[in-house]
């Protein structure tokens, strides 16, 4: 039996749940120090501060009971291990991107972000109103994990490019860093896809092992020096129409908390998640044009390649549907999607077009 | 003195607060009942809601060491007098709309929404990574209250009119119902404006005690009944783009809590900010099409209305510019807004035309 099938086996199995809770008062007494790897760079602007301050949350709230030790990528174990690590009780919880995980099972690109999917405000909804928590649960029982989103990036930019992006044709044979299935459809348009942790992507760029980069948006990219490479820039991009982040706990772990502290992992978690989208979108704006005093060449991708990757991203969902819980919770987030996305463009869209035309 | 002043001179004094410091491990010991007082009808779709959460949030996470009774609107205190009870003492905190307390002090209308000014995403980057919150907590120092965000409706809807709305003429001498600056633009195009808690809007509306009202948006609004009255429905509207609700307590409570339990408010209040938000915006588009289902007339102002009441605003900033407070607030809020939209337009709103061309 691999770990995969045992841990399915018993994380879902009603009566071992039961039994791991029994045990939480012995646990419970007195405090106990956990162990948060993540994906991240110490200091990776942005995703290492949103795992920094989902620990220090959960720290403070609960005085030290639980108090949380964030390993940065590599400390402990790399930044694409730390899965793993946390299904296996190495450590007691992650924080990440889940789109990461993708092989371990599709269906997590969805809490991070996935091609011409939700932005920002769309996937909270989805999330804390909709269906997301209880599917993210659904998905993480069968790996062991109790998950909550804990940070994100807002709509990324489509990325840095050595040259500008005439057609759909420039993808052809590119060598380009995209995680998630966002790369997927890269991959589709023939571009030579690589999914590297952030702290190993500057190097990449400038050694020429990668022709061009996504990362993240002006402010955290411009903090990667990327700009110091490449000097083509695209902002809106269809990978990753919001980036959330999930700090994911050890199922048995989490169950070994008192009620008061797992309401405390959940309620750092989402505080975190405010606080880090709107830390991007406060430092986006000076962080482009100080990239454009620089030089760089700030464009959006033309309609053609826009058009070329819906195309390639209808095969890449494809790919997946066979997938019983893939489908699912894709039914699911376009279903949502779809509700929300209407009042959106009639509310905050109309109202920032009369905005933007009454100021000029 | 009046007490206004005799706050301004205690809860400013820096040795007057230390002192309230070293009080504080006397109160922290043992369980503590805190009594927030809300401007909310109970049950009151949302914003009630949001009291709650955040109340339900500090209860939990503090394991009941600190107990949030809450209190709607008339059972402690009504619905516009919760800012004197608690700068008073005579409850501890308060959840309400701080635009309610223009005046007070007419700064308190940033902490909500003003016209023409941010969306909830935006005031949210001022509040988290901006000066937002500290701008807060100087005006909260004069009147002794420690305040955070705690909800947000989303950018509110223009609201309900018995008839359709052709130009800005159709406001002269119209009856309606609107809190904050954004009723006072209304005043100077001549309407005669009202300020009605929530739970007295219907009532005055079926009276015809008032022609029309806003109140929040498809959601709430249904729930409110005002379709059963009015059937010309405005989406958009200038006076609230986005609505944030505060949880402010008095600052010698807070200053009596242990830092932890400081740490507690702040997050409950943050997660409550972000799963409020989320809750309308969920709710909002079925809502809108109920409303139509059921013969309401989903309408948008025309460009000459939104051009009258900018030119109307531009009075009502003016009138509160000569008060070195507000005119502090004002200047960083626009510098802020500024700095953050247009990234927002580069990043989300590229990314949601091209997502809404491609997907038709």
């Amino acid at each position: 039996m691999d770990r995969r099938s045992f841990l399915k086996t018993t994380a879902l199995g009603g009566s071992a749940a039961a039994a791991t809770t029994l045990a939480a008062p012995a646990y419970a007494q007195g405090k106990r120090t956990l162990t948060m790897v993540t994906s991240w760079g110490r200091g990776l602007a942005g995703v290492f501060d949103a795992a920094q301050k989902t620990a220090d949350n959960i720290t403070a709230i609960t005085d030290g009971q639980l108090t949380i030790d964030v390993k940065a990528a590599g400390e402990l174990v790399g930044a694409f291990e730390v899965f793993d690590a946390v299904t296996a009780g190495q450590a007691d919880m992650y924080h990440a991107a889940d789109y990461y995980f993708v092989n371990q099972h599709p269906g997590f690109a969805f809490f991070t972000g996935v091609p011409f999917g939700m932005t920002a405000t769309e996937l909270n909804n989805w999330y804390y109103h909709g269906n997301g928590m209880a599917l993210h649960d659904e998905l993480g029982e069968i790996f062991g994990l109790k998950s909550f989103l804990a940070g994100n990036t807002g709509t990324q930019a489509g990325g840095w490019f050595r040259k500008e992006i005439t057609g759909p044709e420039d993808f052809n044979g590119l060598k380009f860093r995209m995680p998630g299935l966002g790369g997927k459809v890269l991959g589709n348009m023939g571009a030579s896809v690589q999914n590297l942790p952030g702290s190993e992507v500057y190097q990449a760029l400038a050694s020429g092992a990668i022709d061009g980069t996504e990362w993240i948006g002006p402010w955290a990219d411009e903090k990667a020096g990327f700009q110091e490479i490449t000097k083509f820039y695209y902002t809106a991009g269809m990978h990753e129409p919001a980036a959330g982040l999930s700090a994911a706990m050890n199922r048995e772990v989490f169950d070994s908390l008192t009620p008061s502290q797992q309401a405390a992992v959940e309620i750092a978690s989402g505080h975190a998640n405010v606080w880090n989208l709107s830390q991007y979108l406060m430092n986006n704006g000076a962080a482009l044009e100080r990239l454009k005093a620089g030089g760089v060449k700030v464009l959006e991708f033309p309609d053609s390649v826009w058009d070329a990757m819906y195309e390639a991203s209808g095969a890449v969902y494809a790919e997946f549907m066979g997938d019983d819980i893939f489908k699912k919770i894709y039914d699911d987030y376009q279903a949502s999607m779809t509700a929300s996305s209407g009042w959106l463009t009639q509310s905050i869209g109309a109202y920032r077009a009369q905005r933007d035309r009454v100021l000029g």
